[in-house]
């Protein structure tokens, strides 16, 4: 349908306030933070309430009309991207608080609602929400939920899937449902735990419940010096191995180093191959004893220094170049592809070996930073696509990546979700009985595959050809490239 | 299908150590921890190995015979009932332990494995496994995986479906299928956590993948005395609003109190009103200080006495009250009815004090021992089978406390699963097209119902009947009478 007959379809049953039509304006959706990825919508619609959510809905429902929901646009796989004929479902007016209830630790929010402003919201209760996205100033709670977002601290609290307790979402059916609870366990079937990451195809959540922690007493970082990657590696394994789980254990390799060095003068020892930034969190004596045995952890494995925060300012400026690593790395190269996998924690040694080998092999640079603890990589690769070719060969050499992380006992994924930056690459991590159930599950909740079509699940048909494309050229393919 | 008839059929395809089909023999299967339901099943088969089950599975598919798996049948809501024109596929044969990985901190194992074996199996590791239902010496992780089990200690670590990584599975239609990942986050819908609590409706669990945990550096217990149900509940809701969340922490009512002094003299307070038990663990410092904090939420409540265990053997003795609870209530009344409902940590006082008030209404006295650091409430009913009428009261008093639940904000069971028993609740705890979609997500697995079929999940038209009956009396009936 063209947006000149949806805008007048939907103007009849929503307030215009709520309705995006003109061009300029769609400009503003046509992508997520997979910004490679571009497609302007037919009609961009701003529901005010759940009533309005329901109403859209249910002309998209008796139009056959696509819906993509869309919560801040952070997303980095394209889980957002627009469809031509379809809408954007955007939530971002739905941010209010609805509850908090400090004794049973829990707030009940509205999905546009930003990650951080609920930790905001409950902080004089000393109170926080623990997923922390590196986007969590901006991305909300809502797309959260879609994607299952991590972040530095889900290694000790848990991704979104374990801190989310209930959620209310409309169906495209035009059904409310209530799915968990705040109960510990509920009756029937886990289809909360379904909804958590399923991408924006199987409801529109307009409402959730969070589990709320009270903020720790106290918490310290330890920065962990490596002559080599791998010592560096099997130290996080050797952590997490001695029983400790930390709040957060981080990576850097020596190219990440010098980006996020350069640009925030965090003190950062430039000549190492590896740092690990490794925070403990619960109260004084805890923490303190945690210290002492990650120290320990770092000498055995050939630490050449260690550091310690000594006070607040200083876990500040530890976290700094961390933080500001992706950027860091844009300033030394005009582009840079973030790839997304994870691996066994043990691995982490000979994969960064690996990928320094591809990255000789394509002529790539790559810097590394990412969830150590968790084994959730993130290599950038250094690029400039106005060099002909070699967007390609960057695509090609990610595809290799997440494709050494499946062999190593992996995945394509850790926390970005699979939007349409991952499709194909699902046809190497699972079975076609194990795609076609993800296909009659999402039927269930979406006969028609009218929410956020085309993403996430790739259809057989298209692995098929995947495959067959793979045997053709003696290797996997990469037809991401036709979408460029 | 005759026993005779299934006898033959499966002779033809697996070794005659794998069928029991004398009816002396088949008794033994009739029932599951839920002894007032029993039914005789049409044949067992007792898998050797993941091809037995397949081979069965393919059998029941081209033979339209119902499957009811099973795991140690100490499941407390009928959820291995037999099916009479069925097998029982008992997984009893599978117990074996197919793998630890201390590094990355999991185990493989087969589904027949208790529960207490694994942590037994990696106690030289320093590491167990940590939901801990009360049957944990009997039940086996397959049935655990199939009710979702929690335990004492699920308050701080989490229920099966937090500790359950991946599983293997063999679905009706004779396939495997891998769900869930040793990663952290998984691409694909999150299946995993909707096996998990599927009571055998889906699939049939042919291997898991477990977290291990290391083992605490120190377990302390204290108790605490009250003189009001009310103050005891409110120091539940206090202690975690603190900010502790504590390995586990139980409360029993005054009769229950009585009758657990009476058969193991743990020392308990015979005229106290309520006791609660709270463990915490962790490093020596932490929990000295965790007991501080406690003592002090405690006291702010009005307890009246407060008792720290001082060594091992009182920490021991102090919970042997708490174990021995059921059997100790079995020694004071000929029958007793478990119910098992959730409610708001807050709402605990309030709840308990209506039980008491339906207990005198309906003439029958309860005990309460429960989860209370989850809300999760086991009302113990006290009845005799053998006066005519008492087990439909009693029956009708369960049914009353779960609606209270309901109520109350919370649900009709905890830890024990629907089953028989309570599928007839289900249909006020949910409404007709949140049944409806559970039945369709069970149909993509199974979608000729015969993996254990008339359990967990009523009908449109079973729920309708309830209703109506509801209205014809001007109460929820109670149509489990039926069935006794």
């Amino acid at each position: 349908m063209k947006t000149e007959q949806m805008a007048k379809l939907f103007s009849q049953v929503l307030p215009d306030r709520c309705l995006v039509s003109n061009e300029a304006a769609l400009r503003t959706f046509e992508c997520d933070g997979l910004s490679a990825f571009r497609e302007l919508p037919g009609l961009v619609v701003l529901p005010d309430n759940i009533d309005h959510v329901m109403t859209a809905l249910r002309v998209c429902r008796e139009n056959a009309i696509p819906v993509v929901g869309r919560g801040a646009g952070t997303g980095l796989s394209g889980g957002a991207l627009p469809h031509p004929e379809g809408i954007v479902l955007s939530l971002s007016r739905m941010n209010r608080l609805l509850e908090v209830d400090a004794e049973n630790r829990i707030a009940r929010v509205e999905p546009g609602m930003t990650n951080l402003k609920i930790s905001k919201e409950v902080e004089h209760l000393g109170l926080y929400y623990a997923p922390d996205p590196s986007s969590q100033i901006a991305c909300s709670i809502g797309g959260n939920i879609a994607e299952n977002s991590g972040g530095v601290h889900c290694l000790k609290y848990g991704l979104t899937v374990h801190n989310v307790i209930a959620v209310k979402v409309a169906t495209i059916e035009g059904d409310l449902i209530d799915l968990g609870h705040q109960s510990l366990d509920s009756p029937g079937f886990n289809l909360l735990s379904l909804m958590v990451g399923s991408e924006g195809m199987m409801g529109i959540v307009v409402e959730a419940t969070v589990k709320l922690l009270p903020t720790p007493e106290c918490a310290r970082v330890v920065m962990g010096i490596f002559d080599s990657v791998q010592n560096a590696g099997d130290s996080v394994a050797a952590v997490i191995a001695s029983g400790i789980i930390p709040a957060g254990i981080e990576m850097m390799d020596n190219p990440a180093i010098r980006a996020a060095e350069a640009f925030v003068n965090a003190g950062y020892p430039v000549d190492a191959k590896a740092i690990l930034l490794c925070e403990l969190d619960g109260t004084e004596d805890e923490v303190t004893q945690q210290i002492r045995h990650v120290e320990e952890v770092f000498r055995d494995n050939q630490a050449k220094d260690i550091r310690i925060a000594k006070d607040e300012h200083e876990r500040q400026l530890f976290w700094s170049g961390r933080k500001a690593s992706f950027p860091a790395v844009g300033r030394i190269s005009p582009d840079y592809y973030c790839i997304d996998g994870t691996i066994p924690r043990k691995a982490i040694g000979e994969v960064l070996t690996k990928i320094e080998q591809l990255s000789e092999e394509y002529g790539l640079r790559t810097a590394n930073v990412f969830h150590a603890g968790d084994g959730n990589l993130h290599p950038l690769i250094l690029y400039d696509a106005r060099i002909p070719g070699q967007l390609e060969k960057t695509i090609e050499l990610g595809s290799k990546i997440l494709q050494l992380c499946v062999e190593m006992g992996g995945t394509i994924t850790g926390e970005h979700g699979v939007g349409v930056e991952k499709i194909d690459d699902m046809c190497f991590q699972f079975t076609d009985d194990e795609r076609e159930l993800f296909h009659a599950v999402r039927r269930c909740l979406d006969p028609d595959s009218l929410l956020n079509p085309g993403k996430a699940i790739p259809t057989l048909a298209r692995c098929a050809e995947h495959n067959a494309m793979h045997v053709h050229h003696g290797e996997v393919p990469f037809p991401h490239l036709e979408r460029f």
